[in-house]
């Protein structure tokens, strides 16, 4: 292919690890942006704001502005706006979507909301997926950030985003619009903010069922890296081909150069 | 059919609707102990002991005792103890549930434990959801008292166990053994501890999907009573074919007479 004209990185398990960066990204990312092309980070995760994503590559010395990150709260919070203009949201989620929702231009309410937004909320209560229900009933529009199952940290796991929709999934009754990867919402964010084609773009994840599924699905480029939650092995039982692998986001150097 | 040996009804939405008794439970229960069956009340609910259970009865002029109610928390309680003995068990559950499970003889406990049994709680947080998933990662295995999804009250909804049962599986990944009507252990609770045969019981219940289809799988006698969830159109769309559809629990009076 010509030179790029973005790589999409997803974050953990491709850039860093929880709070620790993975060797050879900071490095990766110069190269990339001495090539001529843009690097912009998409991530599924919701609880953190753009800013708050920014300011944390910062500061393991991978330069960048809220400006670079998308993230399906983001995603979500413009969605919304395009499709339905400013609207009346109650949000389950953390700190990172209620900022996001509120800087689109949006209300948040607990009650006669036209959209009740779920991601993963470390606050998440029974009262919470009452409110979400009733909501629900009343004819607010049900979306998800993302429907990831689980999160990797340092001592183990935490539930997901996913776990949250499911819940209030079961008890509504009703199937959520989801908004990350690999569904479509956040790839046409992606696209329509940076006014990019597919196919001049390069995907680059650890998930072969988000990262990978959500970049073949429009025809980018994508790359594989083995530090984070799929494997070889996992090629092939799930059935989604990246059109490369590599051990790493360092080895990205030697395709850039070549 | 000969005299059944028991009547076997489920209580929300068939004897009665939260608070409020239905017109003629009092009197049909009467009736069918005076002409020689027995009565047992069965319900998903895992929210209430027994005890609190009886009580309620008691108070709308019901008599009964604790003996005389199956829950899926005491059928929980009872299924692991004969299953795989006394048990350290972290339940997900409110005070009925921890009070049934400690009642059989199993310990409470928050981490290391034989398994985690999950059914209504309405001080659910993200906190238990963790810890839930912590122990079903190191190897517990996972109990749901019921899937149900969503539970009528005065106002509206609550989301039912179902939907806390949902959101550990989708952060597992693992899928539980249900407890519950229309699954099997309940039912076994109930044959054994009162030494019936199923084709000598008469279910009699409000929805299609649990308390009938329940029934029908075991070969027993089955009523649908209009006053609940099912109605006469979900017959139709369910597939599930109750023996007989009454109005209402009064209406089991000419029945027995006849």
């Amino acid at each position: 292919m010509n030179r790029p004209a973005a790589y999409i990185f997803d974050l953990d398990g491709v850039v860093y690890h929880g709070n620790k960066v993975i060797s050879g990204s900071g490095k990766t990312i110069e190269y990339i942006r001495a090539s001529g092309s843009r690097v912009i980070f998409m991530t599924n995760n919701a609880t953190l704001s753009r800013d708050s994503i920014a300011l944390k590559l910062n500061d393991m010395d991978i330069c960048c502005s809220a400006g670079d990150v998308i993230s399906s709260a983001y995603a979500a919070s413009v969605h919304i706006k395009e499709h339905y203009g400013p609207s009346t949201i109650f949000p389950i989620g953390g700190q990172g979507l209620v900022f996001e929702l509120e800087e689109a231009g949006h209300t948040i309410a607990k009650q006669d909301v036209d959209f009740v937004v779920v991601g993963l909320d470390r606050e998440f209560t029974y009262q919470k997926l009452t409110l979400g229900l009733d909501n629900i009933i009343n004819g607010a529009k049900f979306i998800a950030t993302n429907t990831d199952a689980m999160l990797p940290v340092e001592n183990g796991f935490l539930p997901g985003a996913g776990s949250m929709v499911s819940a209030l999934k079961t008890a509504s009754g009703i199937e959520p619009e989801v908004i990350g990867k690999p569904h479509k919402p956040i790839m046409d964010v992606l696209l329509s903010k940076y006014s990019l084609k597919s196919e001049d773009c390069i995907m680059v994840g650890d998930r072969l069922e988000t990262d990978i599924l959500a970049g073949l699905t429009l025809g980018m480029h994508t790359i594989l890296v083995l530090t984070g939650a799929s494997g070889i092995k996992d090629i092939e039982s799930s059935g989604i081909r990246p059109g490369c692998v590599m051990n790493s986001i360092a080895d990205i150097i030697s395709q850039v150069n070549s």
